[in-house]
């Protein structure tokens, strides 16, 4: 078993770094405390004794030798960047349990056949950068490496030119790497687990997802001395296309969300009718043809609400992964890691994104769930138990020895 | 008659400062930009003979001397200050055809029983710091002085503070001053005049508002993760309301407008469902038993609507005027000088709150409407014709004499 005590010290230890206003984290990704965060990450994997390799969109890779040198790396790992009102463990549990993993590993003695390498991947997030899971995207081949270093965030400046700033622009090309397989250890960030009492989450899918940004024009007007009639309203189109994006999710029930997160009107004046309003819709279900039929559904109805308006609507994808299957062997050896060391555990379907999402095209991928008070993620409020996140780990730890091979 | 070459190149040469994006201006209150507008404007008035006093809001009157020093002055004027992308004209007519009244009052050698005090009203926009039409509220003693020094800009600014930044916090106590009467002149910022081919808008009534700033508190949670039942979604009860305030106001027709101009969604981001959604409606109409039910009824329909879905829903009036009727003997003095000018005219309702609303309590109080392109105002694209704005200066000069005794 891993130290459960040093494991909830090294959570702690970060949370102090880019503190919420409610107890959460703000440690977007390329900000200063990003950069201080990886500090501390880096500090911790030399005093493990691993070595630090880093990607050219900065996605960190330590490394503790296998005894074969031919024999592929197994990856373990997560990301340490949260939402701009994020939690303390989304993310966060993943890296400091893979490296909880390696402690113990070192602690015990123990030798592994394959490497073991343990990621912190870059923007995970995709709060300041959309997409979500850029690095990982780009190192499975998926995002272009140019298209991400030109993602910019809400004040314009680019992924490429903020990785140069807080000086964690590396030197590896992005992907050159080879895995023999990838695990993920994650908060689940839904109600599941705690509400069925369960100690593991065994993932065995993940949702795919649409990220359409609308960008609405109408015509800005005063709200007073503008008669209703003569109205290009942007925001009302707005309005129409949230309540049609409930119905079109409530009838792809069950399994299946859709909502909105991220609205800015301009000139966003109290007296002026808004000239643009972008929004992004967030739809995911974990079966391809219902996530396409959302889609298609909800472009087709948007277009003529909006033309009913008279509002001009272009709707882009800023975000995109089609639903994963993990690989059943992987999957497998985590609910029989879980079995043997006697927690309760039950299969599940993550409702988030994750790198694992990206790794899962390159290499056997699977993810543990650690359960999460009230379901809740992305607030500051998000709150585990040390006793669940050590069951996870200690779960990490038998899942990766068993695949690395003692 | 004015000079409308003369009227005009003020006009474009005020338009220089605080220049917007798309042809307009960004002059809004209490900026930098505000401060070099009022020294040209002070300039100006210098020049024209005029002596400038400044009241602890920070509005400007400038006085050309009457020949009876008991006789109270007549006031003429509008505001200079602008939308965040507003037109060239919007309150910058009236204060300049003003100016223009009293430039030709001097070269025609004119001299009036009453004193004419020239007026620019601070904060009349209300884009910057709510409510519109401020610094009147405080000199009609209808808005307190200490709240509006207390009024904060979307970065936490005070008025109070900013108008000392920019030192034009005057030493005048506020509302110190009486009033014969009061005329504005204004672009009709709606579509009427143009529609019907008239020149002048005779202004008899101006629509009642309220400005209804929502806070929507729902729980912020993660898009992906989070099933729908679990939801409490304040982005779906703000798009429930919107189309809620289009039912009532469209119930309410016709000569009544509602709608929403600025929305915040914390902690926007593209997956977090929203912890809190703030919004301001806006509505608007002539009769006040109507203006009071559309109030009444959007705040039951609201909470109902938040209610259905958990939003926890706080509702605060952050601007508000009764509808006013404007003095028959100064509308019908407006009237006598449109026609006797030769110019077509037809009354009008204002749409827009203006400084007017305020001075009507004072003293008799009428406007002067301008016709504008397409209706088009609290937009940068905003446009009037020089000979369109050179007929309202002539009524004004005509009405103002008229009052002022010559
Ligand atoms: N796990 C997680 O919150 N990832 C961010 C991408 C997503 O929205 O699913
Ligand atoms: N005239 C004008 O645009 N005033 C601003 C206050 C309002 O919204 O009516």
């Amino acid at each position: 078993r891993t130290n459960s005590a040093r494991l909830w010290d090294s959570l702690m230890e970060m949370a102090k770094i880019g503190p919420g206003v409610a107890g959460g984290n703000n440690r977007q990704t390329l900000t200063d405390e990003d950069a201080e965060g990886r500090a501390l990450f880096q500090d911790w994997c030399t005093a493990a004794g691993l070595t630090m390799g880093v990607d050219r969109m900065g996605t960190m890779f330590a490394t503790r030798p296998g005894t074969d040198p031919e024999a592929l790396p197994v990856y373990i790992g997560s990301h340490l960047d949260t939402q701009p009102t994020g939690g303390k463990f989304d993310g966060v549990l993943g890296v400091l349990a893979g490296l909880e993993v390696i402690r113990s590993m070192n602690d015990l003695g123990i030798r592994t056949r394959h490497p073991i390498v343990l990621t912190n991947w870059a923007n995970e997030e995709g709060a300041r950068f959309a997409p979500a899971m850029l690095a990982s995207g780009v190192f499975a081949g998926e995002i272009d490496l140019d298209y991400a270093y030109a993602r910019k965030d809400p004040e314009g400046k680019s992924y490429g030119a903020e990785l140069e700033r807080i000086g964690w622009k590396g030197d590896e090309e992005v992907g050159a790497r080879k895995m023999h397989a990838y695990y993920e250890y994650h908060i689940e960030q839904g109600p599941i687990l705690e509400a069925e009492n369960k100690t593991i989450g065994v993932v065995t899918h993940v949702q795919g997802l649409w990220w359409l940004e609308f960008t609405l024009t109408g015509k800005a007007a005063h709200t007073g001395s503008t008669p209703m009639a003569m109205r290009v309203n942007a925001g009302l189109a707005m309005a129409r296309i949230f309540e049609m994006v409930e119905e079109v999710t409530m009838a792809a029930q069950p399994d299946a969300v859709g909502g909105v997160g991220q609205v800015t009107f301009s000139p966003n004046s109290r007296n002026v009718l808004p000239e643009t309003v972008v929004f992004t819709v967030d739809i995911r279900t974990v079966d391809q043809a219902k996530l396409d039929h959302m889609r298609a559904e909800i472009e087709t109805r948007a277009e003529e609400i909006c033309a009913a308006l008279g509002v001009t609507c272009a709707i882009e994808a800023v975000g995109h992964f089609d639903p994963v299957t993990f690989a059943p062997e992987l999957v497998e050896t985590v609910r029989a890691a879980a079995e043997k060391l006697g927690y309760s555990h039950r299969d599940i379907v993550s409702g988030a994104g994750h790198d694992a999402c990206w790794a899962a095209k390159l290499a056997p991928t699977t993810m543990i769930f650690c359960p999460c008070v009230d379901g809740l993620s992305h607030n500051e409020a998000e709150e585990i138990s040390p006793e669940w996140a050590a069951a996870g780990a200690d779960v990490l730890l038998h899942a990766a020895l068993e695949t690395a091979e003692i």
